[in-house]
């Protein structure tokens, strides 16, 4: 059976009730079976679960062999530009860890693939209890999103991309807290063409991109238009900024 | 039931045949249940199980509440002083990745509590198959071990110790590879003495402790002999150093 990622995520909520349930991780070794209580593991595991889950129900997917960039399931096994699925987790009781992807691999992507832009993020906030119960929930808000990009990232002081910096060079890509309702938080992207927008000025800011920025968006906007027969407007920054920084 | 560290090694490998047995490690959540084929959740669970078979044993101990300091386990809950058991766990088909503690606390916990040296490392070397099936095995070869700290550590080129060393700042004490019979290994140490003699060299090598460097080895003499009544010969590192680096 083939699924688009928001059936996966309605069967995921309404047929499976996967807010409700409770799971746990066992070890067993020997006559000795114990739970395992250690948060950062889950993590880990939900996409294998969630693999497990799609062969139980018999849903359609391929996996994806690039562990370092997304997307990893493609929901249609014929047609890898269509139907992509990433899947993260994160322990809903900090703030979402994982990462996007790699800042100049991700730039690069979406000129060479621009349907990576539509890759659906099927986002897991799990909590683990003191004796290993591991829910999808927490204090009883649901915590099962299904989200593109732009949705999930923000600017920040010095870069229009939230970003990992280390030592001046530029690493990944990095969520927001899209789920906050604090006030003085970034907002996320209202749409993908001001995210693009975003990603064409750390290519400008960013030293190591900075000789590609002049043909960035001419690329871009080629191969977008050459896949999806639209040509995009994008804004420049500078024009969005205040939108995005306040 | 009280346990030495080396009962507790003999049991796990003659009684409980830790070498022959499998485990794995599994994860229910809703009907979906996988086996985890993550290597590095492994080490980290080690630990738990160990918990596990002592309380299904009924073998006593009493949990440290120190996550950063050796020991994991007191076999005697009664006296904190002897009995100390920590518990290692890396994967065997790379080089133990664990550390023995941050330099600056176990230089200035030994003078403390001297009885810290003779903590037994009780270090399990697992492999997990393809499929999730994990062992304390390694093409037949035993991959369990009970260790004094001296046993697994040695110098490398530039310090006294192995330590790992991030910007020119002294941080975890790194275990050598004990069991490798590959030659041009720097070896381990032979003894206590010789193990302090290079933990002074390194005091008085870092930067950060170096003023310490002029005090360390008599408060540390006097501490030991306090708690043993007996008086180390600890040799200077100049003396040795050709036993370690060749």
């Amino acid at each position: 059976m083939r699924c688009s990622a928001q059936e996966v995520y309605n069967r995921l909520v309404n047929d499976d009730k996967i807010l409700e349930l409770q799971g746990q991780i066992q070890f067993h070794f020997g006559d000795v079976e114990i739970i395992v209580k250690q948060k950062d593991v889950v993590g880990n595991i939900i996409q294998e679960w969630l693999q497990g889950w799609f062969d139980k129900r018999g849903i359609e997917y391929a996996s994806s062999q690039n562990t370092q960039m997304p997307p990893d399931f493609f929901l249609n096994p014929d047609n890898h530009t269509e139907g992509l699925l990433e899947v993260k987790a994160f322990n809903r009781s900090a703030s979402p860890g994982f990462d996007i992807a790699d800042f100049r691999m991700y730039e690069e992507e979406i000129i060479d693939k621009p349907y990576m832009l539509d890759v659906d993020y099927l986002i897991f906030g799990y909590d683990m209890s003191n004796t290993g119960i591991v829910t999808i929930k927490n204090l009883w808000i649901k915590n099962l999103w299904i989200k593109k990009v732009w949705e999930i990232t923000r600017c920040m002081k010095e870069w229009a991309l939230n970003l990992q910096v280390k030592q001046n060079v530029v690493h990944k890509i990095r969520p927001g807290v899209w789920y906050s309702t604090q006030r003085g938080n970034y907002p996320m992207f209202n749409c993908l063409e001001d995210f693009i927008s975003a990603v064409e000025e750390t290519v400008y800011q960013n030293p190591k991109t900075h000789n590609d920025a002049a043909n960035w968006k001419i690329n871009f906007l080629t191969s977008y238009q050459e896949h999806y027969g639209k040509r995009l407007n994008i804004p420049r920054w500078s024009d969005i900024v205040e939108k995005y920084r306040g």
